[in-house]
């Protein structure tokens, strides 16, 4: 059995130590109420609700799975009951806006929200994910009407979202989309086509499902410049709000996964259904970017969610299985054996997720706390500054907390060895479940592309200066610090390597683009790299700070996972530069028919 | 659906031209029937068997599991019918001695036509797999009478083997099997005691199974000098070679597992069940070993043949489906986009497990020539140094070729994008076959733990020596070559490299203990990856005094991988450098409660 407690302790020191959540967030002009006191009763009760609600459903939802029949779905067990009670405690419109029924709380906060659904329970968060994505895409470019009648419903949960975007012919490529939208008089509009891969695409958690489609307009541009948005209900929606008669969208078939079991995956057929026109024709793109740069953000959480539970279980384990003896004399004499923690590699292994986790948690709140300062910062300047930043860390957290989501499941089940490849341990399920989050909301090769191809060269390098400004100032301020130069040399080295082979990757894509796609992966993992030595310095400076006061060993654990990221895995980018810097030759150079 | 044709040209190349096998195994005494044409003759019908009985079987096998009722084991439908043809084929006695009814063709042969299995149904192979490892241990350790009983039905099929090593209480660590036993006179004993995880343990494919079982006699020492092994069959066997009653051991359940879910993994009750002793008394774990280490390469191959499927399935996949257009300009101007394969992202996956897989299977066909060096040479030296060089590379050829298994696995996967999350795509069932390779017959972890706490000090270094010799004479040899340079030179710098990291490891062992472990895993994989790199410098050599040749594309195709494998995929070895020689300090230092 996995097992999970929310790692509150590293919260809170994240928001309250490291990134100085009173002065950066409270005080921003509307989030006057979200004080300390708040934010802690938030995390207190939704630990609570993820650890004894939804981590009890995950097992045996698994092994359930949803089923399928007559065109509808039926969640597993206990799903319905459990989505009541959380939408009951108004967690589905947490950050969402007070004037349509939200709590109005800090973007922050839902970040932990969702790191503490995903551990316990990711099929199940599934479900208003989404809603929290196309809930987001509504407010910024629904009209008033539309706000009106939909967001109410699903910031609080009765209603749930979907984004209807992929189809047989297109996922990556969404310029083939051949849905198409036939105007039926003012915003109205009758909707054709096929949509697959379709998350919550049919369910019975909600009593009404709002699907958000591209389509295309007739006589539109083709390729992307031609799509348009549209909200297309279930049920249609009567002016008062009531619901009338079920649509002409019906679900065919779900998909039979890898993981994410419990979470319904759904072809759904729309056949000259009543779809709402989102904002103006033809910028369907702009408009679906809105839902999925946050649902981006939220699947990098997933990354990190599972990985925490996977290394928390794997403790657990490696704390209590007795097995050889420590390489340095017997630890435990009086057992049969030491328990297999003090093996070096079950240390490694332990060490590099919790390394993993802790980095990219600092890095998730950092960005989680830049797109509250982006909407309420009284001063533009620091919100486009804060902006930027956001855009530039959205293709990063995506693809490398995901994958190296994947990677530390994996470790987590390598150190249950055999009792970790059957169905019972739970830590199978992690590494499935987790499988998906490189691949949905535009692969992670996709998003290397969306960081090379577009964040780098985007105004001048405007973007990259966001990042690249405070880690240079870190460095400067904190090399003649002799406590810290175990951190900050380290980090200072493999950031000048960041910065040459930008430099490559900007130089030579001028002259060859395919050297930017050759480079993309590695050189997202490289900066993603340096990004988590960037927290991990920080959060050392902040450690040593405080090594005398109360929780002593809290911040000694700190400098020690954070000497062991410098040490053991950082080094990767070495290995990472050499590749990015040798070139797409060796890649493009193969003919196709040598495959 | 997967994609797959036997290899055959790859394996040619690998036999014939890179590794010459005509002079080198053909003419080995013993050997003189193994031609070059019945070779061919082999691999032609192995590659028809697998192609149309195994492969069709395998996604409904997974789709289906074994299903255990009553103490008994079905396998999926379609698999005693295949096993039936598998045997009567004679696939079961290829490499065995034609004393005991076996073809006695090499061992070489034996991996060929394990790779193949691996690549089309692995839960399939998993049951002959483990009565090959089975029947050799008893060839080398049984006495005369027991293998005149057991051998020439295991040989031929009719009957299957086991390993029963794991109990409850251990699995890495065989000191503390508990099971007991306990003389009835002769060699004959009473044992008593539960093993899990017992793949094959019960099936319904043939009319016994002969388990090879680790325990302890009264008064034995503790630990594992204390284990002896047993014959212990399902049904008892009378000296006429006809079966007796059913002996007292039996099946109480099946494990529900991540894949190989065709493969029957039991636990196993023996309630004073009659067994016959291998060996001496307390020669268990050398018995064990010659088991093992033939299981253990045949895992090591199971990540080859996985990872070929993958990679096969992927290029088709990247061939056909059109997304996207390539970053220099449409390539197919009249479709709707271009096929994937155009794009450098996809091909540098799709070339990381070509490298990875041809590189590897002729590391693994060397190692599978030099135990046929090892038993057959007149010259004993020679057959000493062949068994040194299988016994340095054992640990190597498990341990990451399963690694990297994985990884080409889940590259193929990630290439088919949201498809290959879907059961249908037969993808995601590589993946979870892959996982299993890391875990069974000694952790990829414990590998490490043998090749650096056993392999390389053992005589002072002299099994390294039985790489690090030819690989140093390849270089001095082809250094000067110009052709080769872009071969020779990264081999050089990476085996320079190697050998740095040997010479650390070595001296800080002696110091400490932890310094070893905490190296193992990064060390054997740098080790591995210097070791593909020799096997690609010697590929290169060959191709190039070929490129005249009527296969031209082939052999450029080969310069071609070679070329990547250097640029792309061996930059690895720099960061792994540095992370082994940061030592052990940021491992061990961190306390226990820390974590």
């Amino acid at each position: 059995m996995v097992s999970y407690k929310a790692p509150l302790n590293d919260i809170r020191f994240v928001l309250y130590e490291l990134l100085d959540y009173e002065t950066t967030i409270a005080a921003l002009p509307g989030y006057e109420e979200a004080t300390r006191d708040v934010v802690d009763a938030v995390l207190d009760e939704a630990a609570r609700f993820c650890e004894t609600e939804l981590l009890p459903l995950n097992g045996p939802g698994d092994a359930e799975g949803c089923t399928f029949e007559d065109g509808t779905v039926r969640t597993p067990l206990g799903f319905k009951e459990a989505y009541r009670h959380f939408i009951k405690a108004g967690w589905t419109g947490l950050a969402c806006d007070t004037q349509y029924g939200g709590q109005g709380l800090p973007n922050v906060l839902q970040f932990v929200l969702e790191e503490l659904i995903w551990s316990t329970n990711l099929s199940f968060g599934i479900y208003p994910g989404l809603s929290h994505a196309g809930s987001h895409a509504l407010a910024l470019h629904g009209s008033e009407d539309q706000k009106r009648l939909f967001l109410p419903r699903i910031v609080d949960g009765t209603w749930s979202a979907t984004m209807c975007l992929t189809e047989p012919q297109c996922g990556t490529d969404l310029g083939l989309v051949r849905t198409r939208a036939e105007p039926k008089g003012g915003s109205t509009y009758k909707i054709t086509g096929t949509k697959i891969f379709i998350s919550a695409g049919e369910h019975d958690l909600t009593e009404n499902i709002v699907h958000m489609v591209l389509a295309r307009l007739p006589g539109a541009p083709s390729g992307t410049r031609g799509l348009s948005l549209f909200i297309v209900p279930k049920f249609l929606v009567k002016p008062d709000g009531t619901l009338g008669t079920h649509n002409r969208v019906s679900c065919s078939s779900i998909e039979q996964k890898m993981g994410i079991k419990a979470s319904s995956t759904c072809t759904l057929n729309f056949e000259g259904a009543e779809g709402y026109l989102v904002g103006k024709p033809n910028t369907g793109m702009h408009c679906m970017f809105t839902m999925m740069n946050t649902a981006r953000l939220a699947i990098g959480l997933q990354g990190l969610g599972l990985a925490e539970t996977a290394y928390q279980s794997a403790v657990a384990y490696a704390r209590e299985r007795l097995q050889g003896r420590s390489l340095s004399g017997s630890k435990f004499p009086d057992k049969a054996a030491d328990p297999i923690i003090v093996h070096p590699d079950v240390r490694k292994n332990l060490l590099t997720a919790r390394a993993y986790n802790q980095g990219a948690r600092a890095l998730a709140l950092w960005v989680g706390m830049a797109m509250d300062v982006a909407v309420k910062h009284p001063d533009p300047a620091r919100g486009i500054e804060a902006e930027d930043l956001v855009a530039l860390m959205t293709p990063i957290i995506k693809a490398f907390v995901t994958d190296y989501g994947f990677e530390a499941t994996n470790l987590g089940l390598q150190v249950f060895g055999g009792y970790g490849y059957i169905r019972d341990s739970g830590m199978e399920q992690l590494v499935r479940d987790a499988r998906i989050a490189q691949i949905y909301e535009g692969t992670n090769g996709l998003q290397a592309l969306d960081l090379v191809g577009r964040k780098l060269p985007q105004d001048s390098g405007r973007l990259l200066r966001r990042f690249f400004h405070p880690v240079s100032q870190f460095i400067d301020e904190n090399t003649g610090d002799a406590e810290l130069q175990p951190f900050v040399l380290p980090l200072a080295k493999a950031f000048a390597r960041l910065q040459q082979a930008t430099l490559w990757v900007a130089q030579e894509s001028l002259k060859d683009g395919q050297e930017a796609g050759a480079a993309a992966c590695d050189y997202l993992r490289m900066f993603a790299l340096v990004a988590l030595a960037y927290m991990w310095a920080r959060t050392a400076k902040v450690a040593v700070g405080k090594l005398a006061a109360e929780k002593e060993s809290f911040y000694r654990a700190k400098l020690a996972t954070a000497n062991f990221y410098m040490t053991r895995v950082l080094p990767q980018t070495s290995g990472l530069f050499a590749a990015i810097t040798a070139g797409a030759r060796s890649i493009m150079d193969v003919h196709e028919e040598w495959f």
